[in-house]
């Protein structure tokens, strides 16, 4: 029986329109079949009562879940980025009439649950990793998902969208070669992922395109400032140390910006530095640290139309926004920025 | 009709096992009323395809939706604290056999929405305020929620969790106390909330206690580097300087931290300064910055139970953890750590 209040049933609705319950299903899902008189009192009776449709009724009956499968790490590093990611995922989602449903764990057989239970119409598959397993397996079943991430295999089944990491790279080397640098490293994160040798390959790419160096390419063991420091103190101590240095994270770059300060050289002026992501460590530092912002507003909004699009295969680079503050004070132009992939 | 591959129909398993929908249907809900060889012959199928119950069916046939719905902010200050909450929320949930249904918005009319759609079981409030008035519009509506904040109203009806942050407070006064500060000022953020008043009470009542002064307050304008460091000014400009700060975010202690820097003070040994939250920027600041940890383990643990719990008022107040570092090398005592309150 219906408690007073919330929620409201359609026998509440019929008893207060004077109607059966046939004729206020028959007003929601066919409404034809009722007289117009009769449809505007029961349309009122609804107004009234506040009514809304059961979910999992309607659900059931068009055998969709009204919701979007996404993962979150249980516990982790902190990653404002990808929770920002979330926010905004969210809210896309949203507008486009459905929810985020979240689950932890990740392996392959939670989302096998959640697909057999008919949990979920399609999933957002975030942090991948090389040769992540989830893409093919939701592919060979035909379950419908988007991918905010590359795997970096031979042929990555589904849709993508990617941040161009490769291309923000090649456009910071040249940047600090138009501040007058010449011998600009890399400070990368040990373990040769392929994200990773992306950017190396971008920041290559850029030092060839100058006919500058590119063999001061060092590691640091983790993603840390401490790690960081002892790569840059490596890089100094070297026969012709860099005279700028592209760091494939804030904490890392933070680390490097530390070092040089430590070792009594101005970032910025003796040596360049830049970051990636652009998190609240790189206004912190003194001076301020340049970084990358990644254009995040927009992954969520691709991932959802891609989500909805027809054409299976979709695959979109979009560029990073470089934030230029003291530690390297790159002079932006529009050149180069507004690149697009798609197959 | 059903696909090849997922999800799998009732129609297959009975075709698997050679009996009626019916009798899968039986198996499932009223074995007793299925011979045990049947029983066994469907269960066997029910294995061998993978079939699960959908999940839509179930829902509408129990009366619950298996969501607990939570709010996110669509796009705001980065919180790492609360997305980290977030994290331990979700797999929390999991365990109890639900998953978490997220949306953004947070107005009154959104909780409507999703309730009268019966699309969640319950909410978790998170990012309360003052006054605020989900409690209770949901309370009156007998919508089941539980609340991890105060809204610092007379009377906050149904069950909560919050840090205990006049208490903390008390203990940093104490523990500053001890490292022989006398002068222990308090930099708070503009606007005069319930959670930042609690906080003030409790770096009075340390004070009174103490025998000391509490007169040194001020306020931060916003929850920024930059604004810490101006009320650190104002403090430092003072006829009689602080020789302790306790400041309410880790963001403002950094500008305090950075303030007497500048000034050519020692952090820690000329004045000693305390944060909030223990962010990464905790750590990254020279010498490290004394923090206060939340114990969002136990946040997120603490709100499932009661979501669980029949008791429908009650109130847990959990103790911040400090965690000491350069800025304030405070000796940690067992004393007065474990602080309950239970209505």
């Amino acid at each position: 029986m219906a408690r007073p209040g919330f929620p409201v049933t359609i026998r509440q609705v019929a008893l207060h329109a004077g109607v059966s319950r046939q004729t206020v299903s028959n007003v929601l899902n066919a409404p034809h079949r009722v007289e117009s008189g009769t449809r505007q009192r029961v349309g009122s009776s609804i107004e009234a009562l506040g009514y809304r449709p059961n979910r999992n009724a309607r659900n059931l009956a068009a055998r969709r879940a009204g919701l979007i499968g996404y993962c979150v790490p249980e516990s982790d590093t902190p990653n404002p980025f990808m929770d920002r990611f979330l926010h905004l995922l969210t809210a896309e989602v949203e507008r486009s009439g459905r929810n985020v449903l979240l689950f932890t764990g990740g392996a392959v057989g939670v989302y096998a649950d959640l697909v057999a239970q008919r949990a979920v119409d399609a999933f957002v598959l975030a942090d991948t990793v090389d040769d992540d397993p989830r893409h093919g397996w939701l592919a060979e079943r035909d379950v419908p998902f988007v991918s905010f991430g590359r795997t970096w295999t031979g042929r990555q089944p589904g849709p993508w969208v990617d941040l161009d990491g490769a291309g923000v790279c090649r456009r910071l080397v040249a940047g600090l070669h138009d501040l007058g640098h010449r011998r600009i490293a890399f400070v990368g994160k040990c373990g040769a992922t392929g994200q990773y040798l992306d950017r190396v390959r971008g920041w290559r790419a850029g030092c060839d395109a100058l006919g500058l160096p590119s063999d001061r390419l060092v590691c640091a063991e983790v993603d840390t400032v401490e790690a960081g420091g002892v790569a840059m103190r490596n890089l100094l101590d070297s026969e012709v140390p860099p005279d700028a240095v592209i760091a494939v994270s804030d904490p890392i770059a933070v680390g490097v910006h530390r070092e040089v300060r430590r070792q009594g050289l101005r970032p910025g002026t003796d040596v360049a530095v830049t970051g990636f992501d652009d998190s609240p460590l790189a206004s912190v530092v003194d001076g301020g640290l340049t970084s990358v912002r990644q254009p995040v507003e927009r992954f969520a909004r691709t991932v959802v139309d891609l989500l909805d699009s027809a054409n299976g295969d979709r695959c979109v680079l979009l560029p990073g926004e470089i934030i230029s503050r003291g530690s390297a004070p790159i002079r932006l132009t529009e050149q180069d920025v507004n690149e697009w992939e798609s197959r």
